[in-house]
């Protein structure tokens, strides 16, 4: 058994402490934020950070260090108050990972790792036309985080697109159909099995898998 | 291709609306969060929001909605200010699905579930034992996420347990490894195949797989 107290972390190496700290959550959704500036200069960035707040209002949320990499993103946001949301699809891992490098501003990750912007229904910002499932959304919200100076941001859907066969009668998506894929740490990408579903739980039922 | 506006949403079925908007952020970490009420009776529930928000210092969120059937959880968190967090283990996808059931608050989750209380290093909220990856936090910051009355709670983290076969050289861990799964939607429970790695991206460079 590893263990590590708050008070050993300042002393390990860098690099150690932010694989280690990266993975302790679990896997993560693997996604990519488009946006347009307002010249229409595109970016895209891969978050794994992309959370649901609540469903009616459909809101999601995702962190963001303003002072990194991704700042053109967060910059694009701040400005068009749009922004996409793009699950990652199996066989694009490379070029998702690649979206974190930190390209020239004149410089599109969209033209740098091989995606291609996509517009619909009048909204400013960029889908990835490779990407199975998609949604607009727009600003609602900042949340500053005090104790390190991140931001929660917090969008409300506006649009959602994806492929018939990953919609389930019930709603629900099939994401292994979709080829979404997940996150671990600052760069491991994982295929994912079909799922066990379970009923809606009582108390006194105990577990009820569902069928299929 | 199916498509939705936000327009859309209002006039879903209940239920067929959550399950849709609860799977659109991708694969959720499956985790399970350990409280203990300040005369000692415990809790432990689901919860698929568990965020990285920093790693120096270490801080995770999650988000709770103060009046559903996880608010023991967040009554322990503030009358305690302490917590477990612990990777929900393959094999034991029903039990840990069945916690989110709205058991009587005289009854444990634990017991009712099956999984058993451990405390280490005098820390008042109990692990998982069955949890291979778990963590204890202080409760450092509420959020209000004022669209829709949910809460993020910021936490730092203060002790971290994981199996030494599971900590890779470089601080990473191996979540395949450790049994650690994940979840779609509602009720969905994945299991996940090792990944693929990728080196830190560098602009002009292309992505650079890494061995292993």
């Amino acid at each position: 058994m590893s263990y590590f107290a708050a008070s050993d972390l300042p002393g390990l190496e860098k690099i150690f402490r932010l694989n280690l700290i990266n993975s302790l959550t679990g896997y993560k959704p693997a996604n990519l934020v488009g946006t347009a500036a307002p010249n229409g200069a595109t970016n895209l960035a891969i978050i794994s950070s992309v959370l649901h707040l609540g469903s009616d209002p459909a809101l999601l949320g995702f962190v963001m260090r303003p002072a990194t990499v991704a700042r053109h993103t967060y910059e694009n946001i701040r400005a068009t108050g749009r922004y996409t949301i793009n699950h990652v699809p199996k066989g694009r891992e490379g070029a998702a990972h690649y979206t974190s490098a930190n390209f020239p501003q004149e410089e599109s990750e969209f033209d740098a790792c091989g995606f291609t912007p996509e517009y619909a229904n009048g909204f400013s910002a960029p889908y990835v036309q490779e990407s199975r499932v998609k949604m607009g959304l727009e600003l609602l919200q900042e949340l500053p985080i005090e104790a390190n100076g991140t931001v929660l941001l917090v969008g409300r859907v506006q649009h959602i697109y994806l492929p018939d066969d990953v919609l389930r009668p019930d709603g629900s998506l099939d994401l292994v159909g979709a080829g979404t894929i997940c996150v671990s740490g600052l760069d491991g990408y994982h295929t994912v099995l079909p799922p066990v579903r379970f009923a809606y739980a009582r108390a006194g039922k105990g577990p009820q898998p569902l069928p299929g």
